[in-house]
């Protein structure tokens, strides 16, 4: 049975990289307190000086979708809104490995 | 410290997808002995039917490049390289966050 992947890129507004990042890293540090969360990665790429990734794993969908009504969610993308110009992603089937 | 990270996309030979999935799955089984490694997860993606990405975390690059060299690797690589029509890849900075 596999479970829920995600990488998420984020492009920030010119210069907004490092807050988004900060932002992302509290909500990685929240992440041991929701049900279903693996793996929530926070990531430069080295070739793409205003984007932000994020790697996930949540136990499936259901998961990872009840986890956006949580409380403190809604404030924190608040927050990020402004900073973000663009959101890409690409969901996966995590069959396994070493990690999750 | 920022870790090494990669996401790598393999696009499958038609029909082959499954098959490289298998032999990236004993790559992961081997990664428990491999000094470094994090994470190495592999995936499907939910709109690309030939694709298989893996999602990889390692100490620092020098650490995956030293994998490469390990016995075993090269009778894998040779074994998945007919089932590969191309790579692309991602590297990362990893932050930090849940999991690694």
């Amino acid at each position: 049975m596999s479970k829920f992947g995600m990488y998420v890129k984020f492009t920030t507004v010119e210069g907004k990289r490092e807050e988004l990042a900060a932002i992302l890293m509290e909500a990685a540090a929240s992440m041991d307190e929701v049900d279903g969360c693996e793996i929530y990665l926070v990531n430069y790429a080295d070739t793409e000086p205003n984007a932000v990734w994020v790697t996930e794993v949540w136990r499936d969908a259901e998961a990872h979708r009840a986890s956006l009504q949580a409380e403190g969610a809604a404030e924190m993308i608040g927050r990020a809104r402004p900073l973000i110009a663009g959101v890409e992603q690409v969901k996966l089937a995590t069959l396994g490995g070493k990690g999750a």
